[in-house]
């Protein structure tokens, strides 16, 4: 019998095959592979078939927009909004529109072609995360904007058009309905318990033990009660912070280490796969609070998304979370510096 | 500069790249082709290789779960969720759980293997629709089921495992979220309009035309003005209606001539595109009812889905709705019967 969980915090419904269920080798698919031909845009000289860098990090005093950087964030070439206007509220009869304004940015997390973030030092994916939360800082000085998405799209079933590793920022006028479920779910539970539904998963995971990946004292990663895709994974900071970018150095040192040891046990488990991570946080206009707690989602891209998902936004997850946590848990991986 | 517009039944927000406009050529990926090869149960013969038919048409006085048949009907044989047994809500910790009962059914379109729903005549779609009238007439009586989702998968890209044509029915114990999203939007329009929000809608496109791709006396197809897929259709009843079942003959009739319609266009514009449809009804327990109005949605499947869509909900559409409407509008095919 397969069984419905419900997701404590937006209320989704998740189908768990518990019978049928599916072991890392049953996913058909394509390896993610670094082929390196062709022309690369975020390859050491070429920087000027970028739009300009927004920021970068350069250690050794290179000049901007040519060689010598770590970590570069330019705009996004082919931006899905646009950063200059008004808002611009309009109707057109019963319907509602506005410019679409916001901030596209891309950041190119090492000149390397050859790595993938898995394979990047700690001290390397500390940088991109300090390039995210200096990024966020920045643009949360811009009134129009109510919330700034981080997410990775790894490989081409993920949605990636260039395989250079790089993540994407988009900062919103409006807050997505997405994000308002899950804050909205998060404020009910505390109105509810005064308590942050996150801390109270975060110690109900802890003591059961069975669907914990990973335990360090600033983080922890699971696979969550009600996952949407198999061998989905949260990494969760242990005390309550309602924003990624008001995390201290400390935390950005344990996440990196953390980020790239779960990553390498999805390349382990499941011979490297595409993947989509998202960092979760809260509204500009809400934050600090106590409600919501901020946590980064990775999603391995193994099932195809079809009419019933679409139609119902349940999904049908063919490996329960207890058994793709325990792979991920026994897999060995060297987490070198 | 891009449109940011909102879905005025669900308030989802759609990017509308307006500028670099996708044409229908500049998607690329692979057409749906029937290959043919290897055995599949969905043909004729095969009979005892699916579960026993539920209901099948046949009008040759042939038997029950051999040759002989036009549609068919059976159990999946993997199915999503099982018939038997009670729901057993239950906790566990702050979590929530239930048996996974629903009904999960494939309609067998035709026995021919190469033929596409698109290639069948209307009164062979006139007959799917039936079919998917008869089980839910059959499934309602069931009081565990709150919700009866008809869909399609065509194609590898859609989802779709086996290329036989069939689309699938799953009755589930729960009214899914994004049919509350819907269903609920619906109800906060009546409420503060006093009318039906898609009545409204149909009356508006109606009238500007710009959207509209056909137009029959029962039926209006349009490309939505917040489409969260390039290419996306839905086709709604004229006559405010809240369930599909409830649908009379000559509606069905209509229907089915509609439907082939729209898919031949898509075919002809998309050069054979993957594509998932999902017939949008009312909830059992609330119907029927004045708010709620069922339609068809074809979600033609030619973008990848990406971290962005998955955190925010927010879909980029690469396609304004006018200029798909006004492509698939100006297609020519030839409807024969």
């Amino acid at each position: 019998m397969p069984e419905l969980r419900k997701d404590p915090i937006t209320g989704r419904w998740v189908i768990i095959a518990t019978e049928r269920a599916k072991r890392p080798t049953d996913f058909v698919r394509e390896k993610v592979q670094i082929r390196g031909s062709g022309f690369c845009p975020f390859c050491y000289g070429n920087e000027s078939k970028t739009p300009p860098e927004i920021i970068a990090y350069r250690s050794d005093g290179s000049l901007r927009n040519a060689p010598g950087w770590s970590l570069r964030v330019v705009s996004n070439k082919f931006p899905a909004l646009g950063i200059e206007g008004s808002l611009n509220r309009q109707g057109e009869g019963l319907y509602d529109k506005m410019s679409g304004i916001g901030a596209h940015e891309v950041i190119i997390e090492t000149p390397d072609h050859h790595k993938t973030l898995a394979m990047l030092s700690p001290r390397q994916i500390e940088d991109v995360l300090w390039a995210y939360r200096d990024r966020i800082l920045d643009l949360k000085k811009d009134r129009r904007f109510k919330y700034i998405m981080i997410f990775k799209n790894h490989g081409e079933a993920a949605g990636a058009s260039l395989e250079h590793t790089h993540s994407q920022l988009i900062a919103l006028p409006v807050v997505p309905k997405r994000v308002l479920e899950e804050t909205g779910g998060a404020r009910d539970y505390f109105n509810f318990k005064e308590r942050c539904i996150f801390c109270d998963i975060i110690r109900q995971e802890t003591e059961s033990g069975i669907r914990v990946i990973a335990d360090t004292p600033a983080f922890i990663a699971v696979a969550p009660f009600a996952p949407r895709f198999p061998f989905e994974i949260w990494i969760m900071p242990r005390v309550h912070q309602s924003a990624f970018e008001d995390s201290q150095k400390q935390e950005f040192e344990q996440l990196a280490v953390m980020l790239k040891d779960m990553l390498m046990r999805l390349d382990k488990v499941l011979d490297y796969p595409a993947y989509n991570y998202i960092i979760h946080t809260s509204p500009i206009p809400e934050s600090p609070n106590e409600h919501y707690h901020w946590h980064l989602e990775i999603m391995p891209k193994l099932t195809k998304i079809a009419g019933f998902e679409w139609g119902t936004g349940f999904h049908i997850n063919p490996t329960p979370p207890e058994e793709s946590a325990k792979f991920l848990r026994e897999a060995q991986v060297e987490l070198t510096s």
